[in-house]
């Protein structure tokens, strides 16, 4: 009979042994570059008003929220976003501030999707955000850090893949489509699905010049040279803005060394509609999911009641850590553990020498001695558990008897 | 007017700037004391099924649980307690293990009580269970553990009051009062009313010894010597194995050296249900609430499928960072940090500085010169938020200037 008790419900899972301390040192490792590009640690609680994930917010869809209430009957959501929450504290905590504000967290966060099962419900984001800047400059920076994070976690081969929210707008606009046809053609280019694009667009009217950018759009990836053939393929305000944001973004990669993990996509769509600016998505083998996301947001803290330009990004950590593992990487997890046995009666001699050895920072095992089990089964579970050395003290006035495990 | 979008739910806070990182210095001193000791991570969900936390086990009481409904009608709850979410993992992944089992976890809790306000509602708990081992050691190892935390936190003065859950049982049992009775006189002990448990008591008939020890229950209080003076008070099966338990705790604690940290107490009560053997709670100065706690549960995993005898404490880590800062106790958060302006044109000369430092493990933070703040604001804004020195790079050519800001 399977006991119903031992389930998690559907979307989230327990995380144990090994993979719960790898997860642990990847927080660590990314936690550490935020804090070296200068981001000060902000925590928010798992549940806020429903009002500041609402629809005017860009954020999340409300079905796509845990809602309950609390005990005024108002409504409460598990934030499905670090974001929006984010943007609350900066105009709470920093509204007068006017020089930038850089900003990181680390937590749980919540989409209760309706999709396949698998979709993890529950995920861990490590993120930053980057206020009160509008310069490609920030922009670098947060693709930087976030290049560089992966690479410290030890994630080797990984691709940015970096749009402009403002290029496909300045491509709908001058198309002047009715919100049903702009709507189709989102979800088309949305899903990558360019040959139905190709089959939606062959019997509609529309400047030959325009048409071809959409019929192309697949193609409209690769590194600054594929943004100097866009410029040339099309031209309007809100495309130019796009293209020449990129190019900058592209020349300042370059002082960071970093932009052979990029390449620029002008066919992503934002991901979020609060994104203004450049977005991004990070991938790597063993995960179809981004591990990475982001984008600019610049009229987000506004609606909070500080009119700043925003930047920001997240790692998903158990995309990451399921990625990594599913590569093979090594996850290094210390591991200088010793199993210390000691009869009934010796517990004085077995705290002393465990103290002594946690002192230097080691890890010890204490277990007192079941006569139930062979002192063989108490090696044999050394053996399969890991540890490195075994003692064993058999009396108050005996040695420890050392068993070399590995 | 009051921008209700920057609220957050009753009980529930933002934690930022300098306290979000001594809270994460907190969490990171107690975890490493926990893998001195041997015990391995492990990371539940936020919300579990109800039947998790429901009356036979123990726990929280149901109307002070966060409720809500996933897809399929099933109802979920945020986990009020961390231990019976660690009872069902260790039911459900080490069923066969006939050996100790060592976990640990840090996380958020809920409890929507209907207290005064101030009570935080959402708290972090870190802390650790030991599973399979039904001896005094295993309570003295997680006295000592917890003790050890406290101590490498800062924390210099504190007291953990130990109790036995089956002190109290063995009165009541000798008692043989009504269900109403004994309920009335369970809040009494637990409010500490002695006063009015005198009055209740004075016209109940009872043998004189028991109505004594009801009567000099505040005076139970003490190290050692107090447990044997108990022992002459009274004597029925559940109160000497309370006591005779208590006794080898406190050699054992000797042998640690931390005996002068606890002080035994046995008019203290279960805070949950499931408790069986030893109950503790850790208090400072700065708070009235216990900001550790812990007990002994031996029947509760078996509600999980799983036989075995466990013990287990948390700290709560909302309310050690309160206490720490009302005590004026130091929590060191590193500040190395470097603020590097730089003018537009010198990216890559701040870039390539910036990089320099960070290898070297420094925060530098990188802003771009914005002309409508002049140099002496700069200053300004880098010696207010606490930075150790700037730099400034006024062109590609030139040396970046330092200036001292300490």
């Amino acid at each position: 009979m399977k006991n119903v008790l031992l389930h998690t419900p559907e979307g989230v899972r327990d995380i144990y042994n090994k993979e719960c301390e790898q997860k642990e040192y990847l927080q660590q490792k990314i936690h550490n570059v935020l804090k070296k590009y200068g981001y000060h640690d902000m925590a928010t609680p798992t549940f806020e008003f429903f009002d500041i994930f609402s629809k005017e917010k860009g954020t999340v869809e409300s079905r796509q929220m845990y809602k309950f209430f609390d005990r005024e009957g108002n409504t409460l959501v598990l934030r499905p976003d670090m974001t929006p929450p984010m943007a609350r504290c900066v105009a709470k905590y920093y509204m007068e501030e006017t020089m930038p504000i850089r900003l990181c967290y680390a937590g749980q966060s919540f989409i209760n999707s309706a999709e396949h099962q698998g979709k993890l419900k529950e995920r861990t984001q490590i993120g930053a955000e980057l206020y009160g800047e509008n310069k490609a400059d920030a922009d670098v920076e947060t693709l930087a850090m976030m290049i560089e994070a992966l690479l410290d976690c030890g994630l080797k081969e990984f691709q940015i893949e970096v749009g402009h929210a403002l290029f496909f707008e300045g491509l709908l606009e001058e198309a002047d489509l009715s919100e049903e046809e702009e709507e189709e053609i989102r979800i088309l280019v949305a899903n990558k699905n360019f040959f139905g694009l190709e089959e939606y667009l062959s019997d509609r009217k529309m400047k030959s010049d325009l048409k071809n950018v959409f019929l192309n759009l697949s193609e409209l990836i690769g590194s600054g040279d594929m943004l100097a053939r866009a410029k040339k393929m099309i031209s309007n305000r809100k495309t130019d803005t796009a293209l020449s944001r990129l190019e900058k973004v592209y020349k300042l990669l370059v002082c960071y060394g970093y932009e052979k993990y990029v390449s620029f996509d002008l066919s992503i769509l934002a991901a979020r509609n609060y994104y203004t600016g450049i977005i991004f998505a990070g991938y790597t083998y063993g995960t179809g999911d981004a591990i990475a996301t982001g984008g600019r947001y610049d009229n987000l803290v506004k609606q909070f009641g500080k009119d700043t330009p925003s930047i920001g990004f997240a790692i998903d950590l158990d995309r990451l850590l399921l990625a990594m593992g599913r590569q093979k990487l090594e996850i290094p997890v210390e591991e200088k553990s010793i199993y210390l046995l000691y009869e009934n009666g010796s517990q004085k001699e077995a705290i002393d020498m465990a103290g002594q050895y946690r002192k230097d920072r080691m890890s010890v095992t204490l277990v007192r001695r079941n006569n139930d089990f062979s002192m063989e089964s108490y090696r044999k579970y050394a053996r399969r558990t890991g540890f490195r050395e075994m003692y064993y003290i058999r009396n108050a006035s005996s040695h420890a008897e050392k068993t070399e495990l590995e």
